[in-house]
């Protein structure tokens, strides 16, 4: 468990780099990630590298002990390649190239930018691949931000054309794969087909869930390839790249499977205000961060890397992106810090060195301030680093009990059928999983092609398209599931299964969705289960099955079933409902589903439980009584951590 | 009065057509509507027709006794057509080209594509015209659809060039006619003008109400050219269209004249949950329907038929297309049949047999469920068609004794010069029928040069630029006559006239709109009337007059006057308000208005009085003690439908 | 103190001309502006000028006896120019041309529309630059009007690249000033640099500063060429400017430098209904206006003529072009003239004479209606008239006690980075005006490079890019001085200060900011002062600093802070905390600060104290028991104005 920093020698005077490096190293920080973004200087003119400065500053960092994260610079390619190779552009979904001017400016699907993402990759890796000081490596920076994942340019186009032929070999699978006799939208050859933008109406669904898969896989490709060139140049290095929060645009565990660890940048204040949370949550939360927003990241990015993740960039103070940018409260910093190395992250890494006085993100704040003086979020970074030094090391987390189904696939296919404005599939898993953590257990995210074997509960907040594979591993982990509405839904294709949803369910829990509606919300529907009323959202399907209901419907209709010990519903739980089902399927588990404090959170690792508070009032620890304490105590003051042994079962 | 049903042959594997004819026979179906996006199938190469499948399903329907209407599939042409010529897209408001992908990808002023739609009419034509199975024609599908009426492509540039020229004659007298001096506006040659999009602020508004007469035209000519070529191809078949609803871009009337019937298609919960009405009116409504959406939309389409007119998709289930897409009620769909029949339709025609399981309308519900089970939609058409047979057949609906005058070109002169945020034509059109309706009374809805011969009273929301014929006609017709604000506001050109408002109203009714004023909701006006309270919304005029009001405004100045048995408002007046200047005009006219229970709606065709519920509750039917019942009986249940004899009058 | 009108002779019939001069001059109206759209009338084919049907207008209307304010007819070129010279076309941020068909066609950056617009003013102005009846010249119309400042065209890009060129000497020095070093984004060459629209997230904030500056000077030089054309060719008029409300893409004290006074557009109703204020003030204020809006504006623009100023446009009835367009009340036409001239208007010229029953501006009022009966707006400035001619001629206002420093750049500034969604430097700045409004206060608008010799109470609502110059003269003056939030926040170059907020202030005033946040609408900021309770909004800093707070937060840390007589605002107060702050400077600075009924203000001139009721209701007027009272008397009824004389002190 070691703490970094982000920094960019190239926006300071080279004269105050012995003396970063040496403040660094004193607050107990061991890695920097630097280059990312430092294209222009590398390579100030086409051919012309200039290394001495990054070399300079590479031996600034090493001598001071620091263990440094480069990165390759293609998420910022400069003006003189942009302007010598238009076609490296992006085109929007209105059809113009985005251009020039902040960054990510390029297209995945542009083979002229594939091509000079590995030659600038070949450059970097061949001069610090094998220093003793770069030990890790990330590649570009946060694929996909500022919706750069799907493009719609013609190079793009011609790309799409490619991935379909090479899918479907011939032009008739794919007329009949996307249905496209409807609207007479059939294709005598790939060469017809153009990215689903722009037309009258919406474009059929199964063309643009196509367009989403090509995309992902772009982005796969394009990192696969800087992945192979650093495996070669800069060998037994760590590669990862830094992944953004409530992105869902291209499949992060595909792009995970290149990598040797997963990270992410975790802003839990900026996240907060830019989401779907409702007005409520924003201010209450406002300076300590939403209790699910950071745990639900931590434990998707272990699962992308497959156990290994790091927090590439930790919020420090302000943020300049938001709509609005609240400062932490006194301590947040040091719990979020905390809560990721609970959650098993090896490395924290915060996000920036020090407040840049110029440019786009001069309201962000670093660890120090822009005029060299460490603000409230460096002198936390020191505190957590006297902390961990005192705990000393930690084994990773184990195979937590529960696993939750996350599958971009869903997302993809849900965000282009909403069929209810609003119903957003990630929404949904992620008020599945504040139930679980409210119910105080802890979930490791799988995609749905996992091996399952020791969960003790499997979770599918909605799985539309829905593998046998799937339901083979759940069956063979023996299990309790549950397998949220929509699910099995569509085939691969997109279509609605012969038999009707739930698809390949229905040959374990006999049951057919005859209908679904949407609803407006405040339109219920209304649910009552074990004589209590609850609410539904937004969705409501009818099924036709004999088995018992857990939950109905006003009309005496089933709204939840069992098969038994794999459960169905046919609405979105609104969050008491979603507590209750949790709450039984846990039981039913064996496990022993609490019932946290409003804002508290609990998480295990390594014989180890930690609590955090994100509320502004004291909490009591949930603790045993005489619980050894190794960090805090009984009461969990406002962003308070603790942390006790617990004994091993 | 028969139903329908709307199949897509090509969608299915052959095995299935033979079931499906027998099906549908055995349902009570008589009509089955196919073709309309089938060009593709048809022409899958260009020049290569593949009439072979078309016709073993059109013998396939024809053995199971089923008649057709035919369809010419020119509101999807294939992506090889419009590869070949791109000029028959049609271009946005933002300038850029409507692309193919969905349907109604072309330009009615592509030249090009009207070759192309007269090339495929008279091969389709050619071949099914004189089939004795194929007993009606349907013109494209849905014109307009998608916002498609109106295009800003070079194409429709230079048509509208040429209409200009016709209309006008020489350049200055259209510079005279748009005012054109204004702003140094003024053109030297047609060609100089351009399509009124993209211009820095708004543009011209002459100029603007010309464009949409212009597309209209242009809808009218691109139909008429159709219309020609089935009645020469297909003699003694009856010609129709599908229109919208609340779609006013064309005059409907304009086409509706080269058509032998109008039909529409009629989606209650869609419609509901897609238009202004407020959240309050879509929750109540939310699964059976607005009490007034079906039947204005039947009242005007009987009128664009001159008397004939279809259901030519009736929703059966949820849709897909609406923000949210609830379910039906249970009966709701039988309901809307017989609301239709009560209206006067011939036909009632259900969208669509299957519901797809794949493409862009595969969460649309159909009489069956993808998996060819037939879902409830289809079993209340069957109960229909069984009370059809029961019922026999009814005469046509008589002329009602209230006119409504509708008018297309009102539409666009307020959309284009709203003057109010939120002031719609439509709407207020749609309120003024709504009132009439909850009075109990039957409208016809008449384009505003109809003779108005046999009315007793003739409303007309607003006409704002007003003919002289049409109060020739009024009067002539003796009737009591309302005419809503902003009534003669407008020259033939636009122009406010040079006597003010309410222009040749002016002659019949000695007043002088001598302000106008809008205002914003919840600042009023203040209205009283016979010492009551009420309100209007968004808009005021004073009026210089001598004609005693009948109610006036907080300040004293009149709201509604009247001239002998002429009414003019000078508000757009709430809905208590309208309700109380309905009463008494109906009164006036000797009519005797009720007050329907809310949600309650009844209609007269041939004898028999009809009566709905629009809730879900129970309401007492409005019918004498003692009626004589043919449907249902004294207590409407929701979604409930009653009928009985009526004496004539 | 005279009054105008806006009259277009082109517009209508040359019968009507005679009788309109005649009654102008009857209802007291001095001044005429003519031809500002006119160029297409003038001009009607390349070379070929039409002088003869404004010379006729012009002579008939000096024949009467007025004076006419020429114009230049740059805001409307015609079709013919336009088409003949597509350069001439602005482009949009969406990289689309602006084209012909409303007005303001043209891109300030236009070499070719440079060459025009000289060429037509030289042909006017040699027409009618000595003519005796021309006594003034407006300068186009209304600059920037419809976001027209700003262009992103392919020759505003090169006018850009000069104007950087110009400016940085070298592109080093370029990169180094927008800290281009920052995401790559550093340029080899100066043609290297594009606009700042269409990149893929948010361009550089340096790049965008220098954007708005860049576009700032080309109207500027714009304006500059035709001004002295029209020095040269018509010596000794005034030439002037007809400037918009709440509009700052340029900056009009430099515009204002080349003219020899400053007018600016009022529409009281207009604006209170287009810009931010809640529903609440929307509907309080609905036919009055706002209390403040034209005195805001009538004291800036008196700011912006150095002294010199007029109203060129006066609303005189309902506008076209709100989203609500109510009516005045009466009495409110009389009231806001009268408004202008005691905040030292020299002219006040209605908008327009009689009401064009044609075009765009169709639903705009004038003096007289369409049908030539003068309206009530024309009444009332009939009575003007009169009660100017009884009251006979004033002094220029003198200096203010109070001077409001009004930054056009620190509007740009926040405009680029407001940190929070809502945080408008305009709106600030009117609040701030508004506090000392409703304190009595009579203030004087200043640029920030201002002598502020003679105030006593300088207020900066905010100066984040803060000259040391701008303090030099306050502390020079002597007066008590305010600075707002974010003050001294940023460099010339858009950069964070070295040693932090405020900047150069902190010399004068020992505090640093050490942190800002922002904070959602209902988050707070809380802040007490003098044991009583206020609220901040959206803002709040961290002050590092040994003065004594005025106002705390509720953590204790400082609000408000003083050093002598200098104060400091750490967040943007809300009313009460505004009034609160205001009331104590001026006491402070000597002043006997009032406290105005809701809706009543004060205004002096020249031995003059007026009053004005901006509500619907009696107030009390604000004089002395016994004042001598040469307009009204001591009650203000709805839309009154009284003025009595006060003995100079």
């Amino acid at each position: 468990m070691k703490l970094g920093v982000c920094y960019y020698p190239e926006h300071w005077p080279e004269e105050l780099w012995p003396d970063d490096a040496r403040r660094m190293a004193e607050l107990g920080i061991s890695w920097v990630r630097i280059g990312e973004f430092a294209w222009s200087r590398i390579e100030p003119e086409p051919g012309c590298f200039d290394w001495d400065w990054l070399d300079r500053a590479v031996e600034t960092l090493a001598a001071a002990g620091l263990k440094i994260v480069m990165c390759t610079p293609t998420a910022t390619p400069p003006k003189w390649l942009v302007d010598a190779h238009p076609d490296i552009l992006a085109w929007d979904e209105q059809g113009r190239p985005r251009g020039f001017g902040s960054r990510r400016h390029y297209d995945f699907s542009s083979e002229t930018y594939r091509r000079e993402s590995v030659r600038i990759t070949e450059a970097v890796a061949a001069r610090y691949g094998r220093h003793p000081a770069v030990g890790a490596w990330q590649t570009d920076n946060e694929y996909g931000c500022h919706d750069t994942t799907i493009s719609y340019s013609p190079v793009a186009a011609a790309a799409f054309r490619g991935w379909l032929a090479r899918r479907y070999q011939s032009v008739e699978a794919l007329n009949r794969a996307w249905g496209a006799v409807f609207w007479s939208q059939e294709y005598r050859t790939f060469e017809e087909v153009e990215p689903p933008n722009l037309t009258v109406t919406e474009a059929n669904p199964s063309h643009r869930l196509d367009y989403n898969r090509f995309a992902s896989d772009q982005v796969a490709e394009f990192n696969r390839a800087q992945a192979a060139i650093l495996r070669r140049l800069s060998p037994g290095r760590d590669i990862t790249h830094n992944f953004m929060g409530f992105y869902t645009e291209f499949d992060h565990f595909q792009v995970g499977r290149d990598l040797d660890l997963a990270s992410w940048d975790s802003y839990p204040l900026g996240f907060l205000e830019q989401f779907w949370f409702p007005e409520t949550e924003k201010r209450r939360h406002l300076r300590h961060g939403h209790p699910d927003i950071s745990g639900f990241h931590h434990d998707l990015y272990r699962g992308v890397g497959r156990g290994r993740w790091w927090v590439m960039e930790q919020q420090p103070g302000p943020v300049n992106w938001a709509r609005y940018n609240p400062a932490p409260a006194a301590g947040a910093v040091r719990a979020w810090t905390w809560e990721a190395f609970a959650h098993g992250a090896e490395v924290v890494s915060y996000f920036r060195w020090r407040q840049a006085p110029f440019a786009q993100e001069q309201m962000h704040a670093g660890l120090n301030r822009p005029d060299n003086v460490l603000d409230r979020g460096g002198e936390e970074a020191a505190q957590v680093a006297r902390e961990l030094a005192e705990l000393g090391p930690l084994e990773a987390c184990g195979r937590a009990d529960v696993a939750l189904i996350f599958s971009y696939e869903a997302d993809w296919q849900i965000g282009i059928q909403p069929h209810a404005k609003g119903f957003r599939w990630l929404e949904l898993a992620f008020e599945t999983y504040a139930a679980l953590r409210r119910a105080g257990l802890d979930v490791d995210f799988v995609p749905p092609d996992a091996d399952l074997t020791g969960y003790r509960l499997v979770v599918a907040p909605s799985l539309p398209i829905l593998e046998p594979a799937t339901l083979d591993a759940i069956a063979a982990s023996g299990a309790v599931a549950l397998f949220g509405p929509r699910t099995g839904s569509r085939t691969r294709e997109g279509w609605i299964p012969p038999g009707l949803s739930p698809g390949p369910l229905k040959d374990r829990m006999p049951l057919t969705v005859t209908r679904v509606e949407s609803l407006r919300p405040g339109s219920g529907p209304a649910v009552t289960a074990d004589g209590a009323s609850f609410a539904g959202r937004l969705w409501r399907e009818v099924l036709d099955t004999a088995l018992p209901p857990l939950a109905t419907f006003d009309d005496g209709l089933p709204a939840w079933v069992c098969c038994q010990t794999w459960h169905y519903l046919a609405t979105w739980p609104e969050g008491a409902l979603m507590d209750a089902v949790i709450a039984k399927l846990a039981r039913e588990a064996g496990l022993n589903p609490g019932a946290m404090d409003e804002g508290v959170r609990v998480r295990s690792r390594a014989g180890l439980r930690f609590a955090f508070n994100f509320t502004p009032e004291d909490r009591p620890t949930p603790a045993p009584r005489g619980a050894r304490y190794v960090l805090g105590g009984p009461v969990l003051a406002p962003a308070g951590v603790a942390a006790w042994r617990v004994d091993p079962p």
